[in-house]
């Protein structure tokens, strides 16, 4: 994905978190919990979703690709274009392995990249 | 840049706002306001600065592209690394003008990697 000069999608990492997610059936499933960040390459790594009363996965929490996301202003929320089912099979872990950077990193990107079918190309 | 697999550098956007920014002089110039996110690339766009009360600009906030951004575990906080003379001479805006998504904000993009010499490749 390449941006326009004059492209129209900034967007202040604090008006993301917490904003609601829904599925594609419409229901909200959930929220963005927060932003995983990559310093080394400037790349939105992925949002991290919570999806905890709904699915009752209590404190796992959703690597979801940014791209995924998309912003719908009439629900004021994200909706990730999937059922509920492929959302409730879909990786999940705890903040702290989202974010313990020991080298693990890379097959928890590598595998969520690969549930959503995002191409990465960094 | 590119990542490698076993990459160590995931970090919580909510852990970003609010860390403290130092200048090459290590005098602590001011803080991490927010950090605006493309959601058309998945880059991350920049960091807005805040040196409010620092250098007296008020309600202007610094775009400083992340990778500029080196985090000091001794600091706890970026150093950006230029001299305070520099930093006063960024582009600065508003918040409203950093995220306002108007067309303009590829000019704001490219004043702020032409400033700090940062190669964009997206």
């Amino acid at each position: 994905m390449t941006t326009a000069s004059g492209h129209t999608s900034a967007i202040l990492a604090s008006r993301v978190k917490g904003t609601a997610v829904y599925n594609s059936a419409g229901d909200k499933i959930g929220h963005v919990e927060d932003v995983v960040l990559d310093k080394q390459s400037d790349h939105i790594m992925f949002a991290a979703l919570g999806f905890g009363g709904v699915l009752g996965m209590g404190e796992k929490y959703y690597p979801v690709p940014w791209s995924v996301l998309d912003y719908s202003p009439d629900k004021g929320g994200y909706v990730v274009p999937m059922s509920k089912q492929t959302l409730e099979k879909a990786p999940a872990y705890s903040m702290d392995d989202l974010t313990k950077n020991d080298g693990s990193f890379g097959d928890i990107r590598e595998k969520s990249y690969t549930y959503y079918n995002v191409k990465r190309d960094w």
